[in-house]
């Protein structure tokens, strides 16, 4: 059923990248065929789902069996709680992250928190210390938001002398979505009462690793959150229950988990995770501090490493973009290694610091064909090529990688990561 | 703490409601105060957490200990598998239900499909029956929407003749909200080509209750989806792993699971799930039938039965509205059983037949109150007051119950259900 027909097609940029009006329309393609293999059928036999009763209802429900597979990513570790797990993006779709796989990243384990006797202090350049229990936050009004949540050393392997063979989750997958609840920060610190030497505050987990981070009083005083649900339900262990500071567009590591201290202050701490860790070294050998807002980007899932193509024909790229200023603007798409570019189609509703989901219908002949996405936000922020962005940083330097990556398909469908 | 500051809370409605700017502007009430009993504090002992490290990094994370009581509200059953569990309303937040709390609804029990061997015909008024596999539909190209999904019986305890004392889930939890992301049932109906004389589709389940339902064919070229993943996972079993038909705003059960059959008819079938069943008995004895599309309507979540308030104060009510029309224009609250109204804000992004929260900010004397929502959708439409939803229907009708809820507090803070 996969014929040519270029007319209806509307081909728009090199290497089989078609309008993305044909997604949207129905028809616009269908003589194409998206499907390869379909037969036609008269009837089928019931199958034996429908020959005796079901399973019972649960309280709690669990993936499909077929599915027990789409797991995070745990790599072998010498301190099991200490390192990171990816969440398998091109194994999900759409924007929402489910709880169970959001990405974690500990620097001593997840702690076991009782929220009866967990406390937040807020203290220092302030008229008045208040100590907050889990109780007495949730009389606080709430307010709901999608955001993506990143880790700055997210996609960190794009530095590399060569290309690493890996999933997209395993390059990427330290980025996760989730529609977060909680209460404003501004409006503690404003029962707090600011001192007008106050600049920044510092915030402090309860963790065994005692992590702490200074961020800028204006960060704090504009969307920042102390989160207490996620995606519906209380915040689970491993993203901070009970409570976690949530910085939308920032850097993962200052959006403290398992939130315990907030301490107003006239200059940073320059604590070791904001100057030896999460600094960006420079390649005139200075370190940029604080560069914790989160660059424009965008990842190509499908196709992706360890998804190989089965055979020509037509089918629809996606991905996902985002940016830590604000919305994504648009999103293109090269087949051709970065000659021509299509523009393709972003999933509603565009959110300011959330994902994205952008798709894009392709025609692949069976050639050997280099795949790359690039996006701009709303501030007009584009996302650079990787040769732009490693002449920035000095050596090993990994972190706020947002450099265009590419996927290169060979002429039996194998996917392999590229530098293009 | 806990004062009383009129000038700045600017009351709006009667028994105590206020300006719902208070919940945007920080600082418009913090001299009334949100919590109680805060102490301050000069600093705190490191807690236990600190002092070891913590649990490892996992590859599906599970809800925190102390959230293991948030469950769907699983009824004894004769036949465990028939009937439905509630999503848990009143303990969850935002908008997003998380995949194992949506509320299930079967006939005949959760069915294990082998997604390898599932195949979706669709035949009947059609140029060329069409056969699929799982594997076939993942080529084609997909959407993503968030979107509410609503048993056509929740709330039908409204029509009791006295209220009926259960939680807000118990009551209204036969409705979640998920991102789902599919393919567009138009694609699929126009690859298969439809005869001049189509009006109807009947979609069939491949579970042991054979569900079938007819659906105007207009829903099914607008906005239907054949529906692959959910919250970014596949689909879980208890929600038609490995294909659903999804009918945004469309009473839940035509949105059959497991689908494994699309007969397009020129008539609907009138099978037992459209006669006896899923139609509403009129007051004059005629029943209504194919009466698919939900209605407008708002329930109150907190306070509401089983969360009584501690004391008196300032507090957040909220809850949430939708409407199978689209978006969600107003939701007004009273305190006093309906005698003055309040504006409540509504939490952005409103999507078209999606779940949205509302909040406005409540300062509680003490004194009895009687808590109302009503909501307005972007066609107009209002939701009724009981006494006029109940004049319209025969007795017993409790499908399609949109009427609005009242929640009383007495003097010591319980909650009950009322009818007002």
């Amino acid at each position: 059923m996969v014929t040519d027909d270029g007319e209806r097609e509307e081909r728009i940029a090199g290497g089989g990248l078609l309008h993305r009006r044909a997604l949207l329309v129905a028809g616009a393609v269908s003589a194409g065929g998206w499907a390869s293999g379909l037969g036609a059928a008269t009837g089928a036999r019931s199958p034996d789902s429908m020959r005796a009763p079901g399973a019972p209802l649960s309280g709690y429900g669990a993936p499909a069996p077929s599915a027990a597979k789409i797991q995070r990513l745990v790599p072998n570790l010498p301190f099991p709680g200490s390192g990171s797990a990816r969440t398998p993006l091109e194994l999900l779709e759409g924007t929402i992250t489910p709880n169970g796989l959001h990405f974690e990243r500990h620097h001593n384990g997840v702690p076991a928190i009782d929220p009866a006797t967990h406390e937040l202090l807020i203290h220092g350049l302030v008229r008045q210390p208040l100590l907050f229990r889990y109780e007495d936050l949730l009389r606080y009004p709430r307010e709901s938001r999608i955001l993506f949540l990143e880790c700055s050393g997210n996609s960190g392997t794009i530095a590399a002398a060569t290309p690493v063979q890996a999933s997209a989750g395993q390059l990427n997958g330290l980025v996760s979505c989730a529609e977060w609840t909680g209460v404003r920060l501004s409006t503690l610190l404003d029962e707090a009462g600011l001192d007008p030497a106050a600049r920044w505050v510092q915030a402090e987990g309860a963790d065994a690793a005692g992590m702490t981070r200074s961020i800028p009083l204006s960060i704090c005083l504009d969307d920042a959150m102390i989160a207490l649900f996620q995606n519906g339900e209380p915040l689970r262990p491993q993203q901070g229950f009970p409570m976690r500071l949530l910085l939308p567009g920032i850097e993962g590591n200052a959006s403290i988990k398992w939130l315990r201290r907030l301490k107003v202050m006239a200059t940073p701490a320059f604590s070791r995770e904001e100057t030896s860790k999460y600094s960006d070294l420079l390649i005139d050998g200075r370190a940029e501090l604080f560069s914790l807002r989160m660059g424009v980007k965008s990842v190509i899932l499908a196709p992706s490493f360890g998804l190989d193509l089965a055979g020509p024909g037509l089918r629809e790229i996606s991905g996902l973009a985002w940016s830590g200023r604000g919305r994504i603007r648009r999103v293109e798409v090269s087949a051709d290694g970065g000659a021509s570019w299509a523009e393709a189609a972003l999933g509603e509703p565009v959110l300011p610091k959330a994902l994205t989901r952008f798709r894009i219908p392709w025609r692949w002949e069976g050639g050997v064909a280099t795949l790359m996405s690039r996006a701009v936000d709303e501030s007009g922020a584009e996302q650079p090529r990787r040769a732009d962005w490693i002449a920035k940083y000095g050596p090993g330097q990994g972190y706020h990688s947002n450099a265009i990556q590419s996927w290169r398909i060979d002429g039996q469908g194998h996917v392999s990561h590229v530098y293009a």
